[in-house]
């Protein structure tokens, strides 16, 4: 799948939104309203501009979605690239790979949000579960290599760890605030603590 | 708050349905079109019966909300009253009650997956947000006397313990199949033993 592109058409447009604030305002709207539920009508009046100052920066709605979709991927899959989850022990990689999930969560916050509700109602929607099925199928390899190399319990399927590891991570955007007083670092530090080492004392 | 009246007017009805089967039919609608995408006239063509019918049972579609919140709320409080839960050591009446939560959620699936979904909309979801809201303020309770006992970990915030394991329990409705080759025993052992005693090995 070709990676969204981003900077097309972002030339100067209307004054207070290139396609990037332009994105932000629309993912925030279709987070609150179902993206079924947002016509490009109900866009415009939020953003305070005519339709065709966004058919400027967009063919429509559903590249909105595209891109906002490729955002959030775009920075989960980058994170499997990162030279901690290609190389090393796999335990080390799996902690690697969660710590840095909970910071793609936790700073793009809506555009996870948004990526975590898609349903399938269309190919666009459809392209972003088979890249989040594909993004599982890396976790899910890692936590299987994990125990083989006899670094993770071996009494739990693997299938169900990756599961309930990334049950945690994912449900930060129902509850998680960047302005409460928890740090991201704080948050995936809890995170890996606590599903790697446990939280009994003894 | 009263407790649901799961028992009232449901006399003889038409053939098919009692309140808890038309109850259930009603709770898998609400899951797929949204509690407010929902009419009685859809409910009616779902049941196969005419919406005199339905009302024949309850009031109307908020009755039948109200029921099923009931149903996942009450399943829920049920376990905070269970010996396991009101006397012992609170790191074994914390892991007590995420043990049995994993069991409600597993066999309340629908009800609860509407539960957590519900934004506060209606006085009928502001009540359930606010018995939501109690029923975490227990976890964080159990949380906070078991750090302070010395038996759970002490450098994670105690409110962000009870976020992340319900997190992980609650993260069930997104993917748990009671058709899957999963036990709910299994499942909640994975939960719990993830959770308290960690995933590593060393």
């Amino acid at each position: 799948m070709a990676s969204p592109r981003v900077t097309r058409r972002s030339g100067p447009g209307r004054p207070g939104y290139d396609l990037d604030s332009l994105l932000s305002v629309a993912v925030k709207v279709f987070n609150e309203k179902g993206y079924d539920g947002t016509s490009m009508e109900t866009l415009a009046q939020r953003l305070g501009i005519t339709k065709s100052s966004i058919y400027h920066h967009v063919s429509g709605k559903e590249e909105l979605l595209e891109l906002a979709l490729g955002r959030a991927l775009n920075g989960l899959f980058a994170v499997t690239t990162e030279p901690e989850v290609t190389s090393g022990p796999y335990v080390d990689r799996l902690e690697h790979l969660v710590r840095r999930s909970v910071h793609v969560l936790a700073t793009e916050l809506p555009y996870v949000t948004l990526l975590l509700r898609v349903r399938g109602n269309s190919p666009v929607e459809r392209r972003a579960l088979a890249r989040r099925r594909e993004f599982d199928d890396v976790v899910a390899q890692l936590v299987a290599e994990a125990v083989s190399e006899g670094d993770l319990r071996p009494d739990i399927d693997p299938a169900l760890i990756s599961r309930l590891l990334f049950g945690m991570v994912n449900s930060l955007i129902e509850w998680y605030s960047p302005r409460g007083g928890t740090s991201i670092d704080q948050l995936a530090d809890a995170v890996v603590h606590m599903t790697f080492e446990g939280l009994r004392t003894h």
